[in-house]
């Protein structure tokens, strides 16, 4: 893994003391006591941060930029399977419960500042913060409900529908990556997706 | 929604209790507590216990039997969205979490029994006895993993992987479910998975 900086140093204007504080209440002890849990890293566009068959240890926050998260298949075919842009927590939750080598790597698609959980401090702040099991509860009940959506999304909409619920929902993404990355997400070739947005577009003309 | 019957007593071996407590200590007054909060109701079999459109207010917990949710689209073709068996949770957790008309419809695939877990009381149990926190921390998250691992096998799985993988990770479901279910599940018709069968069944004699 590639670290280009650690900082000892926090900001106090962390993005995740305000994205935990949309679900509980912090006081300046919880948010020292973080605070020593965490590392803030640096990474360049292209690094990766875990790599696809290594031991998933990290549960990742994006402080700034943008991730991605794909997989390699036997075959070299890769896969996007999700992205992670600033406020978003990421990792191959799997693994990471079940402290297994990675099914996907995850790589920097900008330069990005993220938050770095361990599992062992993940696993000491909850035994020493209750209050983060329910900000923990309600953070993957939101990320499971959003892959039921997505689920639902893959087996009921043709890939033109789930092209544009994708761009609807994340607008953000849609903008910051790649038309190949999209294209690899939506399990389509980057040439179907173009003829696919000049389609649209004709049909925005129209 | 049809409910047959409501029953007031419970027993004390209810496979829910054993299922919360996989993850955290329950004492007599959290058992009497919960056991407050919950109804059990009996479905037969094509009875449908949430339907697409109306307002999703439960989480369900299946005693015994079996469940499917499925979505109907636009042009009314059936989509399999998840299985539930014995000792699963199930619900559209998007639209419980939000209380929205559910996107899909949940209907008892066998005669079952199941425990109802209205919204309002969820949230309660939560104020209530915050070690519920860490038990639905614990659920969402292995539920959040699964979800995740399913959009990888989407995108990186033939029909045919996905199917064994399906058969392997899930063979109570698989035995339990018509093909027809399951071709739905996969997103194939009926005849392509007899055929994929077929083409298996061969290969193992080869």
């Amino acid at each position: 893994m590639a670290e280009h900086s650690v900082q000892q140093g926090f900001e106090n204007d962390l993005t995740l003391i305000a994205n935990i504080q949309k679900h509980i209440e912090l006081d300046q002890s919880d948010i020292a006591y973080i605070k020593s849990m965490i590392s803030i890293k640096s990474f360049k566009r292209g690094d990766l941060l875990l790599e696809q068959g290594k031991l998933c240890r990290q549960l990742f926050f994006v402080e700034s930029g943008s991730l991605r998260a794909y997989n390699l298949s036997k075959n070299d075919k890769e896969a996007t399977i999700m992205f992670a842009i600033r406020d978003w927590w990421i990792t191959d939750m799997y693994c990471f419960a079940n402290q297994k080598p990675a099914m996907v790597s995850l790589e920097a698609i900008e330069d990005s500042k993220v938050i770095v959980l361990v599992f062992d401090a993940f696993q000491r702040l909850l035994q020493q913060k209750p209050k983060f099991e329910r900000f923990y509860r309600i953070l993957f009940q939101n990320a499971y409900a959003r892959e039921q959506l997505r689920a639902l999304d893959a087996i009921s909409l043709s890939t033109e529908e789930r092209f544009h619920s994708f761009s609807i929902k994340y607008p953000e993404i849609a903008e910051k990556v790649t038309q190949k990355q999209i294209a690899s997400y939506l399990g389509v070739t980057p040439e179907f997706l173009s003829s696919l947005k000049k389609k649209i577009g004709g049909l925005k003309l129209s």
